[in-house]
């Protein structure tokens, strides 16, 4: 794996061609926090499969069109060129992509919507990085931010139809229902569909690519992206969350994020910090459920909105878990620019 | 009285229950800002009373949980000795249990989740301090915030019932009526109940006794407390807020700690000071009812988010009205951590 | 020109009523970012013209007694008295007076309203002002906040009746309809009302005088101006918007702002900024068809709201357009405080 890595950076320090390749492809990696092009290619193919499964191949089109875009957004505005070359510029852009082509029907005024929505996170992936500099890093903040906009102002638009976006109603009671226990096979289904939501599908295909992507750059990432959906399928199915929703992994894409974040990329493992990590894993279900409901009334989904939530309120203490006195909190992480 | 506190110290720095004991008190103390463990116990009876008369015990046993659950879940995070002993971490924790067992049906569920808010009321403490550490202090926005997502994730979770919150719907126009004069009898009902319902319960004698804790350690504070009840209640009857919001102290809570918050905690009283924190009162009327309004569609209360909101606008502008050319404002306050 | 100001500037050198006329006067300059006396002159004018056209000379009456009155305030908080004679302490207030007075049905109660939230937009700007200064300026949230808050208020309040503001409403899909093209007449026209409606009035006569306003100040200012209204409307028309609302400049004057700030305030004008500016203003038009449909739901307009958060998004990159080493974004700007 080392030698095929290093090849490839011998081609990608040759040609211009072949490093923009590889910017793109970190940057899909960058999603669940991974800076190596061989994830991001593995996590691609995920994309792939799963748009194409699902009869929708112009999703993947769109993402790709986006992290492309994104890239050549963030060169037009010089950005830090090691932050560039890590893929943190494409990560929000593939989502807008991916989320603007998932809810709304297809067109001319999508595709500039994508090119925009690409382009814009670039600027509010600049501005939340330097906002949250001090404690923390961007996370998917830029896509959430831009995405709802985007799908907040199809409301007003008759260009652009949300075809696949929630409706509208105000808050109501849950209705009451016997709940059934939870199947082994109800878990096994909500931990892959709980991963592979990340890029907004459901496809069990896609989960163990995007796991076997975390596995060959960070074994412990894989191992916290399971572990974290495992908790946040337990947690939703006691707290009585609607089935469905489990098993379709709709409340567990924000918890596997938080698991990644908080156990492995801004913490090193370890007893204390899976206890943290796990409680906030928790809490990103009662959060997830939450900006569910308060967006009820707007007729949008709440995105990643959860998992940016609860990472940062976190991250924030700027807690110390290690028995050194150099805080891990303070050193570089991948995401910060 | 100050020799009992004297000895009552002498005793926690003897033995470490006491030490907890006191933590714990000087938590309920400070959801008034007052780090006296005798106010604290003055306001448990409060609590007790108010819970007691509404029938419903196991909202002050919820509280008393949940001071102690966050107290140790401050311990574990390993917190600042002289924050934890002054009771900052946990009167977020005190109310987000009161808050948890008004609003929702009991059951074995709600105590796991008075434990699971406590215990992140905390880590939203740590961060939210951080945050506004350059000009303010957090005041109660962690249980602000860890309340609103409990409650509001409860319409997604079929094992918790939001028994007595507010039904969802959209905003309407008043139905303008003729408001009749204030009698003096509801002028002093208001403002009791204002008072009281800081820790959510509508109780004359918990006011008392509430009052009575706060002048046990300032005056100003008592008489702080007062005055904005009294500011509140007629700027509310001003505008033609409903009766019986105003009488049950619905639209005064805020602004009673508003006034203690800029009258006599950031600021040392005088007459400028007084007038603005008198401005800042009254606009926290608004605020209420604003919030109110604002959070109608999302079917959860506004809790004391008005008087966060008012009191950072207050402080942010890091006014100073000192004549000397130290500025009180950026001394250590009871609330900085 | 220069002459006329610099008489003027010794005629408030040596008059302290003619300095109080020069600051409200700058007060009302500054809502478009022109420290002029003559541009608010002429400003006043455009006002003056619309509410009278519009059969509402209170609204008028409105803003100047809110200028004033944030003026005082300005002066009772003893701010920074470089930032006072610039006008930053006038331009929120007089756009709190102006829409209080537009959306309220008029009485003793609006008056009341007009004084408070005018006092209390001069707290929200200083500390506005404080929390952005490392990378913005307060541009007109506080005149977005304040408003937001007491027209909210208003539903709980008897004595105050939003005659003018919007019904709530659930979020429900727009319902297409065939755009018509877009004829030379809507294009100036909504071009026109764009500038216009940035000082709530729809009307051709007061958007010259703006117009003129900017220009005696700043060329640039006026052509941005221009061009930010055109790209808006074409944007919006692309988009397929409502054409009442294109024509009617209600899409267009948050993007107006957006134009003239990030394209001769925060930035000098060169081809590359023209481009952030541009794409920057196009984005304000999502974000205000976004905001209109955000605030659905709560029964408030969007105000300025969609030009602050865009502005705001595109100044937190601190992104530096010029060649040489000292970037503009970190010297001085107009609305620094």
């Amino acid at each position: 794996m080392e030698k095929l890595l290093a090849k490839w950076e011998r081609l990608c320090a040759s040609s211009g061609l072949t490093r923009f390749v590889d910017i793109n492809l970190r940057g899909v990696g960058q999603v669940m926090f991974q800076d190596n092009p061989l994830t991001g290619a593995l996590f691609l193919a995920a994309i792939g499969w799963g748009s194409y499964a699902a009869g929708a191949p112009r999703v993947a089109i769109a993402g790709l069109l986006a992290v492309v875009v994104a890239t050549l957004m963030a060169q037009w505005l010089r950005v830090n060129e090691a932050s560039l070359r890590a893929g943190l510029y494409g990560y929000n852009g593939i989502l807008v992509g991916l989320a603007l082509a998932t809810f709304l029907a297809p067109g001319a005024l999508m595709w500039v919507y994508v090119v925009l929505g690409a382009a814009v996170s670039v600027v509010v992936m600049l501005g939340t990085a330097n906002a949250v500099k001090p404690w923390g890093s961007a996370l998917t903040f830029p896509f959430v931010l831009t995405t709802w906009l985007l799908l907040l102002a199809t409301y007003g638009f008759s260009g652009l139809v949300g075809v696949a976006l929630p409706s509208g109603n105000v808050v109501t009671a849950f209705q009451p229902y016997q709940a059934s226990p939870l199947k082994l096979v109800e878990l096994v289904q909500g931990v892959l569909q709980s991963i592979s939501q990340v890029f907004l599908k459901g496809s069990g295909v896609a989960a163990l690519l995007l796991v076997a992507g975390l596995a060959v750059n960070s074994r412990a990432a894989a191992a916290f992206a399971l572990a974290g959906a495992m908790v946040a399928v337990l947690t939703a199915h006691l707290f009585g969350a609607e089935s469905e929703l489990i098993t379709g992994g709709l409340l567990g894409f924000s918890p596997v994020l938080t698991a990644i974040a908080l156990g492995t990329v801004f913490y090193q493992p370890s007893l204390r910090v899976t206890v943290y990590a796990a409680l906030a894993t928790a809490f990103t279900v009662i959060a997830q459920a939450a900006l569910n409901v308060a967006l009820t009334p707007f007729a949008i989904p709440a995105l990643t909105a959860p998992f940016v939530l609860v990472t940062w309120l976190f991250l924030l203490p700027r807690q110390c878990f290690e028995e050194t006195t150099t805080g891990s909190a303070d050193s570089p992480t991948p995401h910060a620019t």
